[in-house]
């Protein structure tokens, strides 16, 4: 990444399972790499600068290091509408306050994902036709990647809001990765035309008469297996597919590791193949994919995996300055004007 | 296997996406395999014989078989109400028939599954108490296996239905398996009593005051980590996540192909760990786990992968097996009535 222009991120510092322990080390991670990048930790300021006295930062990174206070913390199993109504001085609602403001570019958070997204949506506001913000991710797939929404923003999606996340994610593509006309696919558990319910039946008759370039429907292993760009699904079938991926990844993981350490000879064998098992567990490490992206808001807000570690979190970070780089939210803005005409007029 | 009895399985030799290729060769592979078993082929009599004839099978297996002709075949992607209607002789049909008058004590088919479960619906009728059959199979976790359902059968479910699934489930695992009480999960998109979209909430607080040993959500990746014995879902969920499984399952095992093959030296690693690597793909084949149970109707139905090649049908058949040898529907029967009081008093 040439990250020449300095750019300015919010850290919802205390979000995430692990609160302060990851994003602090994260922030210095980050800092360490990325020499134009300037960071404002959001949540309570004794407990942050004393967080930051302790692992001895380096003088050039803390004075790229803004804290800004915030009285509260939004819980990881709050319900949303609670944190909405009743945290307005959370560590996560002050953060997101700081992009709507212009003084940070984006915004990254651990937190509570219904909480991050209601959030999100009250405070930036929701781009023109899109009823609701979708969470997308690049997952790992046999010719590259895949980017796949929503992946558990929503757990309740009707036919013309699953129509606005391929929308979103086809424009998310163009605008990212130059892609012109993305492939974008439609979560199904069968690829005949009758496989489904009403909702998902009623959606892929709005995308065939789109200009987007709809290939039809995939099943599970096709996400990983065949060749689009986008797959669209609601977000509880999404996060249940993710969620699954990551399991059976860390069940085979498991599986090798019996194997390898099964005999003597099986153990030898492992010292042999270490390189190329090594090299496997790295491609296989979900924490590199972590940092998923809420399209559909006016701003940049990142949603990091609630039980990340500081390198997981670090990728989150990456991921808020790429978005930042690209300037995604304008050009989705853009794309969506045109490929959402009923909508975007109404 | 102790299968002394003689067995008399019916086989839906026309269903499928490889139909008599797949089916004829796997009755021949399961007739060598258990010499007690006896099967009834159904479909086309012409093409069965022949099929028969080109495999020159051995007069021991030969006389194990019968052909039952059906002049009609199932579509792949037929609705399942217009197969209903339309194909009272299709393979499918006249294979549950069979079930149904006591000719056959279990029927495996690899074709249509919304049709197979209709038609198994429609001639076998649901046991008292229960709206909808549905689709079981154990797959492997981190503690050897856990037994989901429903995996495809159930497009929409209601949060009655995946209650009954839930006592279907657990009455499936005592009487197989000898479990007293199966811990139950409900697959969900986080643990906390908040996550989730209202049927499942639902079924949640059905769970929470039932005789089950109900052990709260679970979400994607627990399915295959904890340590559950029977976690419930929708069909389309369902589907979704075991094909997701699939796909992720085949993904890392190109990426060990790739690694392994990488160079002279990861290709001579590879050598040695051949014998590991083996026993990892044979753990990780999913063909060894074909053949999905519909639980819910009188009378053993198997499912088969649609893509089943003949070993993966073979597994099919086992399974078919192992529910005659344990008497399976009417030990779920006797079950159901203690758990489910009120519907079964409707």
């Amino acid at each position: 990444m040439n990250a020449t222009a300095p750019v300015v991120l919010a850290i919802d510092a205390m979000g995430g399972d692990h609160g302060l322990k990851t994003t602090v080390d994260a922030a210095l991670l980050a800092l360490a790499e990325f020499s134009t990048l300037q960071l404002i930790l959001v949540g309570d300021e004794r407990q942050i600068l004393a967080a930051l006295k302790k692992r001895k930062a380096a003088a050039d990174a803390l004075a790229r290091i803004a804290v800004q206070h915030a009285s509260e913390v939004v819980a990881m199993d709050e319900a949303p509408s609670k944190a909405l109504r009743n945290k307005k001085d959370s560590s996560m609602r002050v953060a997101i306050n700081l992009v709507r403001d212009g003084r940070a570019q984006a915004i990254v958070s651990a937190g509570n994902t219904g909480a991050l997204m209601a959030t999100a949506k009250f405070v930036l506001k929701t781009m023109p036709g899109i009823d609701r913000p979708a969470m997308i991710s690049p997952i790992p797939s046999m010719n590259g990647h895949v980017h796949m929404l929503d992946l558990g923003a929503n757990a309740e999606c009707n036919a013309d809001q699953l129509f606005q996340f391929a929308v979103m994610g086809s424009a998310l593509l163009t605008a990212t990765q130059g892609i012109a006309e993305p492939r974008v696919a439609l979560l199904n558990i069968g690829e005949e035309e009758i496989k489904g319910n009403e909702v998902i039946k009623q959606c892929a008759q709005l995308l065939q008469t789109s200009k987007l370039n709809y290939v039809g429907f995939i099943e599970g292993d096709g996400v990983f297996l065949r060749d689009v760009d986008v797959v669209v699904c609601d977000g509880f079938t999404g996060n249940i597919a993710l969620k699954t991926g990551e399991g059976v990844a860390k069940l085979i993981y498991h599986f090798i590791k019996q194997e390898f350490t099964r005999s003597p000879l099986t153990k030898l064998a492992a010292l042999a193949a270490m390189p190329a098992l090594k090299a496997l567990g790295k491609r296989m490490d979900p924490r590199n994919y972590n940092g998923a992206s809420f399209v559909g808001v006016n701003g940049i807000v990142i949603k990091s995996h609630g039980s990340a570690d500081a390198p997981a979190f670090v990728a989150a970070i990456r991921a808020a300055l790429r978005e930042v780089e690209n300037d995604v939210p304008t050009r989705i803005a853009h794309l969506l004007v045109d490929a959402l005409p009923q909508s975007a007029a109404a």
